[in-house]
């Protein structure tokens, strides 16, 4: 089958890999329809973590091809989501709603496949996938779908992991997809007032769109006065942080208002917890690898609905062939988040 | 009035200070009857952090003796519990559940008298002190009194902060008398299991006594190996943090389970919060200064029906006279809780 392939850093081709087929019970196979590339891929595409040469991607949905004897869940010609590690859906952390910390999970590789190919071996099927009820969606609506299998469910973790409620004072630091995605979530979860820190014009309007009531501008010092400002001096209830860098989790604490809570996604790079925040402020600091399969069933109403259209975070698209042009276009910022079409819908 | 007087370190004598009137219409002029020591006490004491020199002490129950025209709440003759921090309860902060952060808000010492003194000037009384209702209280119940103006709100922060719920599996980090409230709270919110981690044969009877199921002896990595050998190799739900240092914040996060909590309430000395731990297993940090004022209505319940008893933390008693022996025998771990006798009950 044809298959992205990560080389080396900034070194991402189109090439053949062998063809992934049934080999446990528990297992489907799914030929891949839309891809996406996502902001951690960036870490290894840039040479700032370790990553195996070969299969790449873990964001996809697709078809279901075949299925294992043991799978009851999905069958053959089912529209899937798969989130972006797979899980047995039984194990204590899955039942504790963990299942990113599956005791028997994992993700997506050289073993099974990467998701940016045309076709996965998911272990764990029943556990894993979430089947799509319908059909004849339209692309917008898959596109939204696609958002689900990773994006969009980091960006709720966060507003989740920060404790927004009905009437929340929430700012987002961050306007990546993963922010942008927060949004998205805090608005969701009822948020009153939603503040998107964002420099950038098309992506304030995005912020927007998603919910955000107030746009500040400014960073570090500046950001933190400007929120204080809006917010009678005390800052946020919840300061969702998607972006994973030193600075942007201190503007994070800074901006909480005590007892307040920094809900925190982004993957840490030289990210320090300011412990007498937590201590003295009582700034509580939660989150991390999405519950991504939790959150999914909880989610794909609203999008089938059209409620949220979280796939909006998408602007840029290429097909598989041009795979390592979704991975430039995200590195040199010409892209918030890009779509890989692979397959027939 | 006679009072502790703090000098510099290791050096607090007894001596006259000026009687606390009262200033304002929402004051309240208390007679202390019981003081304690508090374990933070002992970083000024040891000289490891600034103290203004004079008056100290921030745990007191008391008889008012006096109020303002404004004050409703408390009269002439009522014993109230003083909370570590004087507080409006009318503030945002404060109607958000965190008196502790009062914008109003402050703490003793100079201004108003500090805790080890025959008087004290309480701002704020409405919002402050908490009546108790009865009379003719025995010795050990006005001992657990006492204890509810810090050191079980403490313990008891550490615990709701830990997210502690029905059936929750918890571990206690600290056998010092915070450490001993958390397993009392952990065990009054519920728990199933609390594993208290403890050296001192002594302090493992009183945990057990709070409603400790499991003692472990061990620190370090062993402490991480007995903890997981009790817990399916998981770790814990809530990982309570009542010590301060590095090693103890390090373990706290070590044997919580993915997904579970640290709920800290140990000052932070030399703390580093691992957030590979936060991010890639999803352990969330809450805790920190008490909302004292919130949990002593909340408490006083348990304590004046004897179904809590976390007076019985105090371990060595003395006078007002003999106030620099309650703090040598802690900051010489002789005792594990000072308790001082200011004036008749």
């Amino acid at each position: 089958m044809r298959a992205a392939i990560f080389n080396g850093p900034r070194d991402v081709t189109v090439g053949e890999r062998p063809d992934p087929a049934i080999s446990e019970p528990t297992d489907a196979l799914v030929r891949v329809t839309l891809a996406c590339v996502c902001g951690s891929d960036l870490w290894y595409y840039r040479g700032e973590s370790a990553h195996e040469p070969g299969a790449i991607g873990h964001e996809f949905i697709g078809i279901v091809e075949a299925t294992g004897s043991a799978v009851t869940t999905v069958t053959e010609g089912d529209l899937v989501i798969a989130p972006f590690l797979y899980s047995d859906g039984t194990c204590e952390l899955c039942l504790a709603g963990w299942p990113a910390h599956c005791l028997n999970g994992g993700g997506w590789g050289n073993a099974t496949g990467g998701g940016q190919g045309e076709r996965v071996r998911v272990p764990l099927a029943d556990g894993t996938l979430v089947k799509v009820p319908g059909s004849g969606h339209s692309d917008a609506l898959l596109r939204s779908l696609l958002a689900l299998s990773d994006v969009m469910c980091t960006g709720y973790h966060a507003a989740v992991s920060g404790g927004v409620r009905e009437g929340s004072v929430v700012a987002v630091v961050g306007d990546g997809a993963v922010g942008l995605s927060a949004v998205l979530g805090a608005k969701r979860l009822g948020a009153a007032r939603i503040i998107a820190l964002s420099r950038h014009p098309a992506r304030q309007a995005l912020a927007r769109e998603f919910g955000a009531t107030d746009i500040v501008a400014e960073r570090g010092d500046a950001a933190l006065e400007a929120v204080r400002g809006m917010t009678d001096g005390l800052g946020v209830e919840a300061a969702l942080e998607c972006v994973g860098t030193g600075e942007s989790l201190s503007t994070a604490f800074a901006i909480a208002r005590s007892g307040g809570m920094v809900g925190a996604v982004g993957v840490p790079h030289d990210s320090v917890v300011p412990i007498e925040t937590v201590i003295f402020r009582n700034v509580g600091l939660r989150g991390g690898v999405a519950p991504a399969r939790k959150y999914i069933p909880e989610l794909l109403p609203a999008v089938l609905e059209g409620t949220i259209n979280p796939g909006r975070v998408f602007d840029f698209e290429t097909d598989l062939e041009h795979v390592a042009e979704a991975y430039a276009a995200m590195d040199e910022r010409r892209a918030i988040k890009s779509l890989v079409r692979v397959g027939a819908a």
